[in-house]
């Protein structure tokens, strides 16, 4: 039943992070004083709550400053507002949900863009979707911050060569097909985005149905158009997809194997196991979890902040 | 029509034969003489004189000495024992068709493994579809050598990064479906064994049909096995493939472009070229022809060859 020679290759997180943390420690010299990231915490999820510690730990043990302002849910808008204008803050991350409402949009909305590590503001999510990759044409010297873990599932599939260095930047996918289970405005749908501005054909699959995300055969526009596959499922998208990337909350769900291609390339950023064991006995590449990923982009799109900031505090409206 | 933003990158063979050629220098340094080739012209065929005379080109730049020897086709056999037994001689090289019958195999068989560069005596065939690596197991440090073409055409997927060095040596093109055109005995058929034995699964179509070469689920196989594709054709193979190998003699075959998949890797190893001029509307990448890699790979065996030789001149039946 399971492969004798134990084909399938399981990668933690844990070392992905560690090469790119290399890469964030190398950028921290070229800057004067550590980033200071403020974490506003305000609410009672112990889940956000374990997000923060985890965090204060890994910029603690990184050279980064975290604080931790822990406030009522109704006086944050002031709080982020404050902290726009505070020269003390370089980053900002706020610990949703919050309200777990629309209202949540409006505080990630209030988070000034140039402190915004999770890349959640207007602009930023703007920029994602279009394959606009810097926040200044022509010059193109301050790289556009993109969302902490659809980045983070992008650095492992770099990791694991997937993206092919051999062509070139912005088309390193071309010819990868991607299944993405999960369609969330957070994760899912970023992703999907992002891959296809890449250069994949990604199909991007919720309870509604399957998108199919691409830049058109030969790549031929700028940035993916989305047109919906009409009777597709899972049973259409896995056997042609080198890449399984899935993400469904709760631990009910389970990618079915049976319908997983030989030697795929199997992604879970679940917080439970969307992949069930016998995943090893069909993939070349298996990604059990990716949060210590997530964690190091963080840090990342924070050292960006810092560098992308000498030369401008400019207005966001000169975007 | 054409990609506007021309995603198609047409890679010539000398840009790659040149990143081979600095390895064969940095190897050539760990031996303390000039490799020598001898050169069997034994035919009137111009294909084979421009071969013989590129052979010599390439060596002289190179630091290799080659040696010419044109003889009648009738004392060829001969020769080739007397080379067998000459010091003088590090390898020997014969420019096929010679008979253009069956008695050229005998002519390949009658060749001293240990002298032979293109990796076609019996023994060294065998190693090849067995997937047995290395002449001296089990220490292992003696590289079995490999067919020029077929070799040439897998040292061009590793530049490509069709082989992920993510995954470990001998099991890189896990997850890869691979349709070659062409299953003849001195190329298209070890290819595709080579192919599948890396872990590839491989789609061999020539005009009787297409075979199946592959390792099975999970690479459960040490080495590949082959099963026939009953009613399956170009029309089933090219649209699931992401590499498509094509080498298929006379100007007539062309490989329709239609059917191959969008960012598929299309190489052409023909003298003539099998693949239209749109397939640059479809690839990712596209290698027009493979020569200056192959004759890269003759110096590559030569070299090898020597550096195999100091602690045996073993005779055959050792192994």
């Amino acid at each position: 039943m399971a492969a004798q020679n134990g084909a399938c290759k399981t990668v933690l997180a844990g070392s992905i992070a560690k090469s790119l943390l290399a890469e964030v420690q190398e950028g921290l010299k070229t800057i004067d004083r550590p980033p200071r990231l403020y974490g506003f915490l305000a609410n009672k999820d112990p889940a956000a709550r374990m997000y923060a510690d985890w965090t204060a730990k890994t910029c603690k043990e990184n050279g980064f400053d975290f604080i931790l302002k822990e406030v009522e849910r109704e006086d944050l808008e002031d709080e982020i507002r404050s902290a726009n204008n505070d020269d003390d803050a370089d980053g900002m991350i706020v610990y949703y949900p919050v309200f777990d409402s629309t209202r949540d949009r409006t505080l990630q909305w209030t988070v000034n863009m140039y402190k915004d590590v999770e890349g959640l503001s207007p602009q930023l999510i703007s920029n994602m979707y279009q394959n606009i990759r810097f926040l200044d044409p022509p010059t193109n010297l301050k790289k556009s911050i993109l969302p902490c873990t659809p980045l983070a599932v992008i650095k492992i599939l770099e990791h694991l060569h997937i993206y092919n260095t051999f062509l070139d930047y912005g088309k390193r996918l071309f010819g990868r097909r991607i299944t993405v289970i999960n369609r969330s405005e957070v994760v899912g749908r970023p992703l999907a985005a992002l891959l296809a501005n890449d250069g994949a054909e990604v199909y991007s699959v919720d309870v509604t149905g399957v998108q199919h995300f691409s830049r058109g055969s030969g790549l031929r526009n700028q940035k993916h158009e989305v047109r919906d596959m009409e009777g597709w499922g899972l049973e259409q998208c896995l056997p042609i997809s080198e890449v399984v990337i899935s993400g469904v909350p709760g631990d009910k769900y389970k990618v079915p194997t049976n319908l997983i291609r030989e030697g795929a390339v199997c992604i879970n950023f679940s917080s439970e196991k969307n992949f069930n064991p016998d995943v090893k006995e069909k993939a070349s590449i298996y990604v059990p979890a990716i949060g210590k990923v997530t964690i190091v982009i963080l840090l990342r799109n924070l050292l960006r902040i810092v560098q992308n900031r000498p030369s401008t505090n400019a207005p966001a409206q000169e975007e």
